[in-house]
């Protein structure tokens, strides 16, 4: 707190991420990433890329990014909009969407970033709470609110909506923006993104940093009909002409271009997934259905805060989060198979931990 | 304008940056890049960079950078915030610091992103009048605001102020922030960062997208105490937890290891400006002194837009502005002597250019 700041600054609760930790030869489960290098032709953009054009500023639209993006995703480029990690687009949309007089609608449990926009734009904020079965019940949220936003799949929790129910939100919920935060999408999940044609108020954002294997980079992006990416580009404009810089749209374009790589790396994410779930559940996890890189996991004797603690001592992150509602869970990142093996070694070695017969 | 949109978003007038052409050939003087390349480390960064990395995400406070900024400039490296480039910086010091119910008080001619800023917060502007040789008063800045801000050197009239009066500013001014932008300061100005101890409420903010050339890659940073450092940094983490990507770190460190060829680089754009300021005056122009990149020129006879129009149909690019009180001038990038050349030959041939006796 100082007396220099503007006054509402000294109320924010910033968001916390996952730890990046600097010491090496941990088996890092804890933020999501991808165990598997980016496409091939990353590692040439570097090799080739000449420092000397770096001197100019980047093409303030990042239209080639944008242009392999929409022949990626088969939708004119003007449905689409970048950005330095889908958390600046979400941060632009909240910006430009959300700032109305009735509260944004959300679940009580999701990505809590969320949370944090709202507070730095003034944006109110009804939280709606999860079925008992951790899923989104978007069937009871309130036709008189100032946007909705949810992700799809969900996060912490890893189940996905069909896109059934997103469709029959959209028929009721017209008259203001529909956010689908669809971080997690390649792993499994529906894409809403072939409704934007049919909704004028649905926006879809996606990211680079998991399914691509891109975190490092920072690339996120927003589709929607071109009056919703208009206004994001109003705000955008308004904030930082060059969010997107060379290298980043370079290798964007190149990790785009390799599609079979891209489907190749997601159901091997997907196949060791589903085999550590059924691991884990010999272990005594209940685990609830993914759709994403990570399992949410419970143990039915071990606290979810206890294990991330015992999990760290023996040099495997994974993510706890310490809301009482999910106090006892354990968001745990899909590694390679072997950091898989490590993950389950490590828990085997707990005293309290008993392997069930197959 | 859209129905879905914040109300707010409505009345934006965003930033336009200066143009980047997708046609190559062109003599580009008309957004103050730098015309050598990046240091020579950088390109081996690129060359080196193992791209598997790119699948983590990047350090969240770009402790590297900031260590490398700390032993550069030094000060400590609580005294350091970085960000994707100073427009993302001076975006997050508006939301930090300026939004009082006091108006920000800044030069009517300054760098127009700061309107642009102040209006997608909600902050009001008092605007001060330059003096009649566009000089910045700030003795004359009124004690009641919101805050203070100005660039210096000054753009686009590249004019600097001494650092004499910027302490009597900070003397007389001590309940608001004071922002010094020194974009441009490496080639020629005085920096306020030596004061930063002195004054608690002083933030000075630099860019790698001039001196040191790298605009490609965005790169800014801000000096301050931590307590204002802290404010940057409660913004930032409430927007965008990961803003500088891994390959932005990287080579910015290794920009700052090569203090010898930054200064040499500084010295022939210096040596250039000086040059190209001569031959300008020969034909007819009078120019601002100018501790930048840049000279900021006007002809005696002929119109600023309409040579820029010709200029650009001899495919030299240089920047115009049409606000009425300097809209007889053109910006003028330093570009290489071949580049200088180039522009005064595009001059020469000008219909109404007539050249003086040296």
């Amino acid at each position: 707190m100082s007396k220099f700041w503007s006054p509402q600054i000294n109320d924010l609760v910033p968001y916390t991420p996952g730890e990046q930790p600097k010491v090496a030869n941990l088996v890092k489960l804890n933020t999501n990433e991808n165990p598997y290098p980016p496409a091939h032709g990353v590692q040439k953009v570097l090799n080739e890329f000449e420092a000397d054009r770096l001197r100019l500023y980047p093409d303030p639209d990042a239209s080639a990014l944008i242009n392999e993006l929409a022949t990626t995703l088969g939708v004119p480029s003007e449905n689409l909009f970048v950005g330095n990690g889908s958390d600046e687009v979400l941060a632009h949309a909240f910006m430009a969407f959300f700032r109305q007089e009735k509260p944004l609608v959300k679940p009580d449990i999701t990505y809590s970033f969320y949370d944090v926009y709202a507070d730095l734009y003034g944006i109110k904020i009804e939280n709606q709470k999860l079925n008992d079965d951790f899923s989104i019940s978007l069937e009871n949220y309130p036709s008189d609110n100032g946007g909705i936003i949810f992700a799809n799949p969900n996060a912490p929790t890893g189940l996905a909506l069909p896109l059934e129910q997103i469709k029959a939100l959209l028929d009721r919920n017209t008259e203001t923006v529909v956010l689908v935060d669809e971080a997690y999408v390649d792993f499994g999940g529906e894409s809403a993104i072939e409704l934007v044609n049919q909704y004028p108020n649905l926006v879809v954002t996606q990211t680079f940093s998991k399914s691509r294997s891109l975190a490092g980079l920072r690339i996120g992006y927003a589709v929607a009909q071109p009056h919703l990416i208009d206004g994001l580009n109003r705000v955008k404009n308004s904030f930082n002409s060059y969010p997107m810089d060379m290298l980043a749209i370079a290798a964007g374009v190149a990790s785009l271009k390799d599609a079979d790589y891209f489907n190749e790396m997601c159901n091997k994410i997907i196949t060791t997934r589903e085999n550590t779930r059924a691991r884990l559940e010999r272990l005594g996890f209940n685990l609830l259905p993914s759709a994403t890189n990570f399992l949410f996991a419970e143990h039915k004797f071990i606290e979810g805060g206890e294990l991330m603690g015992y999990l760290r001592t023996k040099g495997v992150l994974v993510r706890h989060f310490s809301r009482p509602d999910i106090a006892n869970f354990l968001r745990i990142t899909i590694g390679t198979d072997a950091e898989m093996d490590a993950l389950i070694e490590a828990l085997k070695s707990h005293p309290d931990m008993v392997e069930l017969d197959a």
